[in-house]
């Protein structure tokens, strides 16, 4: 891979839950930094000390604790924080910043709930974070599968992962169409496959973009 | 003043920090209970469980904890939450609802820090909250007189209290500005008279917008 300069490379991963993007995500950060790369990765919601603030009032509680328009603004605050005060530093210094879940989930967990809260979920993009990745990872899996491998983890998100197999798919299949909506800077890949085989995907579509 | 039925009447109080408004707001609150209505009180940023979360967040740290962005959309939240949870329940139940500071107070605040910003804060409210007071009573305070009256009570809210006496003078002519901008709503009211002349003076606003 080609050495980047200033203005860095902003890749993020998006995938249901078990698909293994957390892990792709790990894996590619090593591999960078095998390389020589100045890496960073990072995560949302989270990936600043507010934005992780935000992350706990987000991820406790039970499922209608916020409404979809309030948790939208809170996802929306801690993506700001993330991006002033984590991301934009790092790519202004340089950094290839690799971020688990970005906008894309956002917009896929929003747009299930209805037309016009994806809608304002663009809107409030627009308006609030104009900002999208140079190149983004959809590790994609079969529903079922995903969810077994999620249940079988476990791990704390449990409002975001208690919704059952029928949600899962539907988020799954959120993700394609958001793929092929903004194809220019989506890449799929078959996540069902061993971590090495989807590694050295993952890694083709990277040196792909830094071409 | 005449009884109210479904739709309830929606007050709010604005001013600096020292204006009285909380006193006024409370007074209201008092005299129409004691004239049989049914009455809600609240207060911004807060008044539903899920806000006050959020309003921890915004009233502790330092100044520059959040950008003016990340703190706009901390307060829609928040502001979203009280709305959905407490203000329209209220309303729709036909209570008068009493609210200490609502979105003219994120106006005035993010307006002084510029027109940018000021346009980001009414294309935020247009597009999360839409709602407006019936009727704004903005106690209007001498910006030195607000400022040695907030500093002998002291409270906790010190991020927003530690800005001094230029800011405070700046706040006051921000608030003056949005009541020419929303004349219809808004009355002005001088804050300086002993609490009971000025609390006759928020009374006859409230009938006169009741009528």
């Amino acid at each position: 891979m080609s050495d980047r300069g200033a203005g860095g490379l902003f890749i993020s991963f998006e995938g249901i839950d078990g698909s293994g993007k957390s892990t792709q995500a790990r894996l590619l950060h090593e591999h960078l930094i095998a390389e020589g790369h100045d890496v960073l990765l990072t995560r949302e919601p989270g990936g600043s000390p507010g934005a992780e603030e935000i992350r706990a009032l987000l991820l406790s509680g039970g499922v209608d604790r916020w409404s979809p328009e309030t948790e939208m603004l809170l996802f929306t605050a801690a993506r700001r924080d993330h991006l002033e005060r984590t991301i934009r530093p790092a790519l202004a210094g340089g950094q290839i910043v690799i971020c688990d879940r970005f906008a894309d989930s956002t917009r896929m967990y929003q747009g299930l709930r209805g037309v016009d809260l994806r809608g304002r979920v663009e809107a409030l993009h627009d308006l609030m974070i104009g900002q999208e990745p140079d190149v983004t990872l959809l590790i994609d899996m079969d529903a079922a599968e995903g969810l077994s491998r999620a249940t079988a983890r476990g791990g704390g998100e449990d409002r975001f992962e208690a919704f059952g197999a029928e949600l899962q798919a539907a988020m799954r299949q959120g993700f394609l169409a958001l793929a092929k909506e903004f194809a220019r800077r989506f890449r799929v890949i078959d996540g069902a496959r061993p971590a090495d085989v989807v590694a050295r995907d993952v890694r083709a579509a990277v040196v792909e973009r830094m071409g």
